[in-house]
């Protein structure tokens, strides 16, 4: 029976990608055997409470593998028809071409590009393990011990293939993993030793799992991917383990092709004599979408074999739980079971700023942040090493260690990718995690703040030394073209307040959005608290922090700290020249072109001459000035010295910006 | 003696970073000895030709030890000043915040993000393999076996720290590394167990030898990272080694500061006091910037008694291949002195494309790289696990084997960072080049891209699968913001060819520039030559492609096989409306950009309606318009469905494009 329900997930996968005449047929024949051992004998779930936030997760970080990904979530029960199965890869389906979050019952995350699916999945796990710390049946929250009734737990399962393995990103996650002691977490490795472009004796030719028990990993092998029983073993045994385990399956891609053990077979559909053949030795109906209703039934039961009891006994302590421990009251829950239930009126936050103090943004920001903590249980994370320097630190929370779990404080080591990836498997258990680094460092983790706005993840990534006003770490340290890249990059919010007021403006617009990541821009320059500058404006994206005295001679937009400057710069040229210049500071791009026409016209009225001042990139900032001369950016990398020597040399220094705006409006 | 001497580039370093008051204290006081080891005892270089390309190259990976790089530098004669350390970290200096290659003489690639250094190494290693293998004393070219009189041979030496070992990019390229057997790398890890952050007991718990040893690399261990003979020796032991290696030395951070051993110590200045107890410690004079004659000249001895018998035995080998194989003209080997000395006239190759073929474009992309590679010898590079679906694969050419390096086709497996830093390590040893994955993935290579761009090293990036229109894969492997993110990114120019005339036309200016990177972004669709497209014309960025019959009415920008569409749409918009429009292709804006503004307004006229068609985010295009409405782009991410139903679904169709235009005009 066993092989009969592999034969029918084989051959649904096949079929599939055979109707939508593209897909990866190699990983549907050689991984099928794994799968289904997960899905049978293991995975915990309820088709009952598909979003049970105890289920077990499974991330199929090889996401060409989707065929086979939905054809065992069909088999398996999923609130998927026969007719999904046929319009894979069509538009609007909800089986795309690769597992998208949010499209697919059954898709944990959204996977494909190589080597995330693994961290994200790290991130889930660690996001399971600081839960599982904060609750037990017999008591409640503080550092527990050895507490064996923990309200809740789960596995995250992880199939991937030598590709993921390659990709750095993965390495990051893994080491992290390693230090975490994650045990939760279980890796399903695919190794057919052949990727897309031929034997991974050309490119791979380490030993994968000596690699991961170097990062602390319990490894095993399994020598023959058909071998259910020593799949089975192997996972049960990993489950017992304290430390995350990976399991390596010997398996020939495209098993049973005309093409098997080649890269032939590993993303283009079967001939059609190679299908019958296939069928043929499966001894399956040559017919497409053919279905074993043996199969299915005997494949759901085994699944409820596990799941139900498992499901039971959770529903039965969680109910204990509620009523013995919090007196039937579960509120405080909630953020565990959507994510940023709690709202936080962050616009209302007391200033930690008197008038004319001075203080350097990331240290308002830090401040800001721990107040935030005390009102939102969910909100955690940390730096890539970089947190005495980001200053990104909830001061009044615990550390997440490996010897205890219950903390907010991450520690992510120098591995951006990684942080990113993990925060969006954070954001998938409801979390709602921030990270941080030098601005000029989300080049490294861009793929994975991709996949945050793919997956409509409330990410917040906090990215300081904004400008080239770092000064002496120089042009690789320094900032230039990184706004841009935000910002060009759909569904993602860039914020880059000017001053604190604004700092609590993003913060609590940030918070407000549910299903979108954001990125906030956070300078180390100290600047006081400007007497104009609005809180509930930055919703708004742009607005008038500046206003002209009489007649409009001509509008400076400004973010982050240069709309100091360009505020002082507008009080002066009123003075010496006449000249009446509104400032119009815009702490998020992209809100502000949400707005109105009659509100951006409002603030930045046609036919007036409109000047932008950033220390970045002018690419993306055409849109709001006649051309190229009115834009006082930095457009070529920086330089090493001291920070007045950098802005000078950059023709970017006060009284420089101030000429060039004379030269422009004169 | 030994302790003198790094006692005084101990001294130095401490010196530099005090009179900057910035900069890094800790790996100088921790790694000093380790750098003097390199130097004194092992690396290859020579005074009088400090560009000798049989040097053994130094890359300081953990580019934070800028100041450690410098002082040792100055007492091994290179040419720097004691003002120069003076001005560590100043405006215009010599001694940069992080090594800058092309600033220093000796520091041989810029450093500073974590990772990359390594990854480099790796490139230069790898480089040097591939020239050893091809020049023989006793014979030249073609396969050679073990054939001891090599023309070409050294050692590449990187220091790097924890922070190096935790990226992403370092483990990708350690892993092809060993799989390459680059038994001509050595890595010394400075190994102290404190980051930035703290302990690396919190994030980095895992056995870094265990790790590297299962990439297929010789490791060893020196406990006392003051112990210059178990430095030496472990140098000496991985000379012989048949693979790279990694040398674990377990220092103290900032030894002998008070701060000795805590993160305190790793990123800012010593206090006054601590400096004058440090200085006491090392029997040092308490004034800055002493050095010692004695010290200065044992350094110098030392470094000539190993290097100038490799240099004199090399110049006389070298000089009797030129004379005896090369029969007295050396003409054929300029390229590995001089990157790019062939000139290659790629606009005058014959089309490969008879008049009405049409051909993917990736496919007529490889047939002009075969031809490159006939005539430009450091022509190589390969793909990151894709050249089957990129062609980027040079079919004329051998590849690169662990068993052969005679070759020009790098298999880089999954691993598209370490691709691009490894494509800068090999620019860095003269090549020139090429690397390829589908244009989504450019986010993971962001950070060496970047590094291209700041060092000047003429790569080529070359990513296909350029828009929505390949369909099914899905958002995922849509690339929408990617070409916003290139063309923001300084000194880098960005291709989009739309047909088999401007591919070769942006290939000719590619290999022209010699001082900057580019991208080239290659469409798999297959597309027709057009009759009015022209090679000579991309290197001023944009012409006129398809001329207004009578009367301008508007203006229609596109690229790539945008083009196509445009063109088509024009002729049939003047037949059905008499709406007579020019079509202008726009292959490389920066190119257009840097043109003569009278150009500029011959191609695009002021006042005239302009439209801009790009299968892409908006981002950047407002420069050519009046506004928004005049973009027709892609800003939201696609989906997954087939070619015709994700362009249809994206308003990017071609009666959908033709139907805003009319939209837009009338």
């Amino acid at each position: 029976m066993e092989q009969e329900i592999i034969n029918n997930i084989k051959a649904l996968g096949i079929d599939m990608i055979n109707e939508a005449k593209s897909g990866h047929p190699g990983i549907v024949l050689g991984a099928a055997p794994i799968i289904y051992t997960v899905f049978a004998k293991h995975l915990n779930m309820n088709l009952n409470d598909l979003t049970w936030f105890n289920r077990d997760r499974f991330v199929m970080s090889a996401g060409h593998g989707s065929a086979l990904l939905y054809a065992t979530l069909y088999m398996a029960g999923y609130p998927l028809t026969i007719d999904d199965l046929k319009n894979f890869r069509k538009l609007g389906s909800k089986t795309p071409g690769h597992p998208e979050y949010g499209v697919t019952p059954g898709v944990d995350a959204s996977t494909g590009p190589l080597g995330q699916g693994l961290a994200m999945a790290v991130g889930m796990a660690l996001g399971d393990k600081i839960i599982e710390s904060k609750y037990f049946l017999n008591r409640k929250g503080t550092f527990g011990h050895a507490v064996k009734e923990k309200i809740f737990d789960h596995n995250i399962y992880c199939l991937c293939g030598d590709g993921d393995l390659m990709e750095g990103v993965a390495s990051e996650a893994a080491s992290l993993a390693g230090t975490y002691k994650l045990n939760n977490l279980i890796v399903l490795y695919d190794s057919n030793k052949i990727s897309l472009d031929g034997s991974t004796n050309y490119a791979f030719n380490e030993n994968v799992l000596d690699r991961f028990k170097a990062y602390g990993w319990h490894t095993d092998l399994v020598s023959n991917g058909n071998d259910i029983k020593e799949i089975d073993k192997a996972i049960a045994k990993a489950k017992e383990e304290n430390k995350p385990s990976i399991i390596e399956i010997r398996t020939t891609i495209g098993d049973g092709s005309l093409l098997a053990g080649t890269n032939e077979v590993h993303g283009k559909p079967l001939t059609p004599e190679d299908i019958l053949q296939l069928k043929q030795k499966l001894g399956w109906s040559t017919k497409p979408f053919i279905v074993s209703e043996r199969a299915v039934n005997n494949f759901r039961t085994e699944i409820q074999s596990h799941s139900k009891a498992k499901y039971d006994e959770w529903a039965k302590e969680y109910r204990e739980f509620v009523n013995n421990v919090l007196g039937g009251n579960s509120s405080e829950l909630n953020y565990i079971f959507k994510r940023n239930s709690f709202l936080v009126d962050v616009c209302k936050f007391p200033s930690k700023l008197s008038k004319d103090d001075k203080e350097e943004m990331r240290v308002t920001n830090q401040k800001i942040m721990d107040e935030i903590a005390l009102h939102l249980p969910n909100f955690i994370g940390g730096s890539a090493d970089l947190r005495s320097s980001t200053k990104v630190y909830l001061s009044n929370k615990e550390d997440v260690t490996r010897d205890s779990y219950n903390g907010s404080n991450i520690w992510y080591g120098v591995r951006e990718h990684a942080m990113g990836a993990i925060s969006n498997g954070l954001a998938l258990t409801n979390f709602r995690p921030f990270n941080s680094t030098f601005l000029v460092f989300s080049d490294y983790l861009k793929p994975a703040i991709r996949m945050s706005a793919l997956m409509h993840l409330p990410v917040t990534y906090i990215f300081t030394h904004d400008s080239i006003s770092i000064g002496s770490d120089g042009p690789t340290h320094q900032p230039i073209e990184q706004l841009a890249m935000l910002r060009s990059t759909p569904n993602l919010n860039v914020y880059r307040p000017c001053d604190e007021n604004e700092l609590l403006g993003a913060w609590n617009d940030i918070l407000s959005i549910n299903d979108k990541p954001s990125a906030l821009i956070v300078s180390k320059d100290a600047v006081p608290v400007l007497p104009t500058s609005k809180r509930n404006e930055v919703s708004l994206g742009a607005y008038i922090i500046h206003k002209e005295c009489e007649q409009l001679h001509g509008v400076l937009i400004a973010t982050g700290t240069e709309v100091h400057k360009a505020c002082l710069i507008a009080e002066q040229l009123y003075q010496s020249h006449k000249l009446d210049l509104r400032v119009v500071s815009m702490p998020c791009m992209e809100r502000f072109l949400e707005q109105s026409n009659e509100y951006q016209k409002e603030i930045l009225p046609e036919g007036v001459r409109t000047i932008v001042i950033e220390a970045g990139s002018s690419f993306g900032w055409h849109r709001f000035v006649y051309n190229d001369k009115y834009l006082i950016t930095v457009d070529n990398f920086g330089a090493s010295g001291t920070k007045d020597e950098v802005l000078k040399n950059c023709n970017f220094d006060y009284e420089s910006i101030k000429s060039r705006i004379l030269n422009i409006l004169n």
